[in-house]
């Protein structure tokens, strides 16, 4: 076996995902010094930077432990990232005889690949390859996504840190809203196409001072507008504001997404460009043409995926151990496979990391399950917020400087 | 002189604007004990809840540090707030009668009003009104405002939060932009009409790991869209991933918003709803048909103003010390003022609380100096930055429970 390993980011980037880079530098550092030989390198760009040769050595770059502190604490792919999904291997073969070619000349024992279904796509690729071909060549895949949309893990590093930042700028949004003692509607968009996830984080934003969302809606169920219209008509009979969360994947009962009932083909402005608007701000606009509604719409957008300074402390620590993980799997002679969260107890919070035969995650979508969401009264279930209660707890170790983060930079 | 303290607060929200009324509570209360007599009521939803008579006991549940330090670090107004304007009182002289008379059956010795320039021309009326009317009520502002628009104060409390905010989420934003090897222009909208001093503050994101956003346009200085698409277009020629920061106030030379630009009749949804787009997402919209460049128009949108758990710890202790200033400068006699904030070194920073004649605050609006916007490469000066760095520095106390922040609630 090679005595170098190599890492890779892969897929959209989140708060924690340098995190389970640091946790896969640290062990294989850890396993370098101990044998004495070996380095860690870091594909740029994941599995398309790397076929073109972009790789750095991550080992004298993360060798102190603030190094690896501050890379912990860093949001977005400090690698780089893509969105590249191998061809079949039948298709166009020398693409794999390309990569191992080079993973060969690097002398590499042990290939990570931080990452989402697409990632864990090419671990598979690269997996079914080596094996088919005689390679020794360890494949691990160490999953990331704030989506936590992935099969045969309890949830994903990733997720808690963007589900603490909905729950806490919720909450701050619920504060703002009551201020002003006039009718308003404020509908909040989440990320999200497919599983609800990160929408349902929005009821953690409940407590004894806080009633939460008024309304959440999640993509896993059918979107109806007139019973919405309706829902929030006769909630601004109670109270003046009213707060809707909502997942930019919401859908209609015929398939259609909710943000296209506004993007037709009218919606055109000055430049002839046909103007795209989101769900919330289609809602929104529902709202105030049907009720005369003031009404709001506030995306969090790319912010739940790196507001690193918002971080869940879990999360963290779960996403550098998961990549440890990752490194001791390899070393111990697994590939094919991903690293899993195992929960064995939600109270008190019990959870290890293992692994999983790749053939079963990859391509593979974990939605909401249909019980834990409360269509009747457009919220989710106590089981889904046990579920998620632990994953947003404890606080990230920012380092400030001069009144902003600090971040790693990788060279 | 009445024995008891009234405090309200007006406008919109901001990080810290709970810390100057804690500031008040506490500085009254004080006194309180001191005197062995009166208390502090809070009006809801500023003057015009008062009017109709929507008064708590402030003081009964503030008399623990711990009530104090929990208010301090709540965002939003806790009294609730309101955009009343008083009429003159020419036109409507019942309404300060009728003001007067609740203020005399409270016992009001001390009138506390938290705001930004509205509530500073309250301010000015009611003194006025008192003065021509024989009370010895003294009425006091305190400057509050993320827009930091306020004239006679080198800042507002409130803006060095929200800068703290578009600083920290720049910087993470950028951090986010670069991890894709492929072009694209992000587009982030930053609150401030008129004046620029917010959109500046996304340049507090540069650092030495941090190249701060690509271009940046305050409003104070008219905008060219030609001259905008052939930079991004340059700049895009050197480096895949551009980043812009725009305040949603930028105008055309004929003073036109920008975001007019795409808010055309023909922009018109499924609904026969015309469709309104931020400045960010029509320059979007331009770019994309101009130099089919992949866009992304993120608006930091509410969370500017809300976003407590990330307000500048000396942000916080000066909204704080402003509050107990208003209740010492009332205490000793003044009225028709608003406290401010006087700053005799930068480095160290060294800043205290004054007061100033509400005659020359009132309806003033102080902008960005030209001098400090640079044009030439659409940013601020290093005077800018070394206005701003200051205000922004420090963490708040957050007290966490359960992933999310804990508020103070006024009953």
């Amino acid at each position: 076996m090679g005595k170098n390993f190599i890492v890779g980011q892969s897929g959209g980037p989140t708060a924690v995902i340098n995190a389970s880079l640091a946790g896969v530098a640290a062990a294989a550092l850890a396993h370098i010094r101990s044998t004495g030989s070996g380095t860690v390198y870091g594909m740029q760009h994941g599995i398309q930077g790397f076929a073109r040769g972009e790789v750095v050595d991550l080992g004298a770059q993360l060798d102190t432990e603030a190094a690896i502190a501050l890379l912990k604490t860093t949001p977005a792919a400090a690698l780089g990232s893509c969105r590249r999904r191998l061809p079949a291997a039948a298709d166009e073969p020398q693409v794999y005889e390309d990569i191992f070619r080079r993973l060969q000349q690097l002398d590499i024992g042990c290939f990570l690949y931080i990452g989402g279904n697409d990632s864990m796509d090419t671990i598979q690729k690269l997996h079914d390859w080596g094996a088919a071909h005689g390679s020794d060549i360890r494949f691990v895949g160490v999953p990331k996504t704030i989506d936590n949309d992935l099969a045969m893990t309890d949830h994903t590093p990733g997720y808690g840190s963007a589900a603490r930042y909905i729950a806490t700028v919720m909450k701050e949004l619920l504060c703002d809203s009551l201020v002003y003692d006039e009718k308003r509607v404020t509908v909040v968009e989440i990320m999200g196409r497919n599983a609800g996830w990160l929408a349902g984080a929005a009821a953690l934003a409940a407590d004894e001072e806080c009633a939460g969302p008024d309304l959440l809606y999640l993509p896993e169920t059918p979107f109806d507008v007139e019973d919405f219209v309706r829902r929030v008509d006769a909630l601004q009979q109670k109270r003046k504001s009213v707060v809707v969360a909502i997942s930019e994947g919401i859908r209609l009962d015929d398939g259609r997404y909710v943000c296209e009932l506004s993007n037709t083909s009218a919606s055109v402005d000055v430049f002839g460009h046909r103007q795209l608007s989101g769900a919330a701000s289609t809602l929104s606009a529902i709202l105030n043409s049907r009720l005369g509604a003031k009404c709001r719409a506030v995306e969090l957008s790319t912010m739940q995926r790196c507001a690193a300074h918002l971080a869940a402390g879990a999360d963290v620590e779960e996403a550098f151990a998961a990549g440890a993980a990752g490194v001791k799997a390899a070393l111990a002679g697994e590939s094919g496979c991903m690293v899993t969260l195992v929960r064995s107890s939600t109270d008190p919070y019990v959870c290890e990391c293992a692994t999983a035969d790749i053939h079963a995650i990859a391509n593979a979508e974990k939605t909401v399950p249909l019980a834990w969401i409360d269509t009747e009264n457009a919220t989710v279930t106590k089981e889904f917020l046990d579920y998620a209660r632990p994953l947003i707890l404890g606080e990230n170790a920012v380092v400030w400087a001069n009144g902003i983060p600090k971040h790693f930079v990788v060279k």
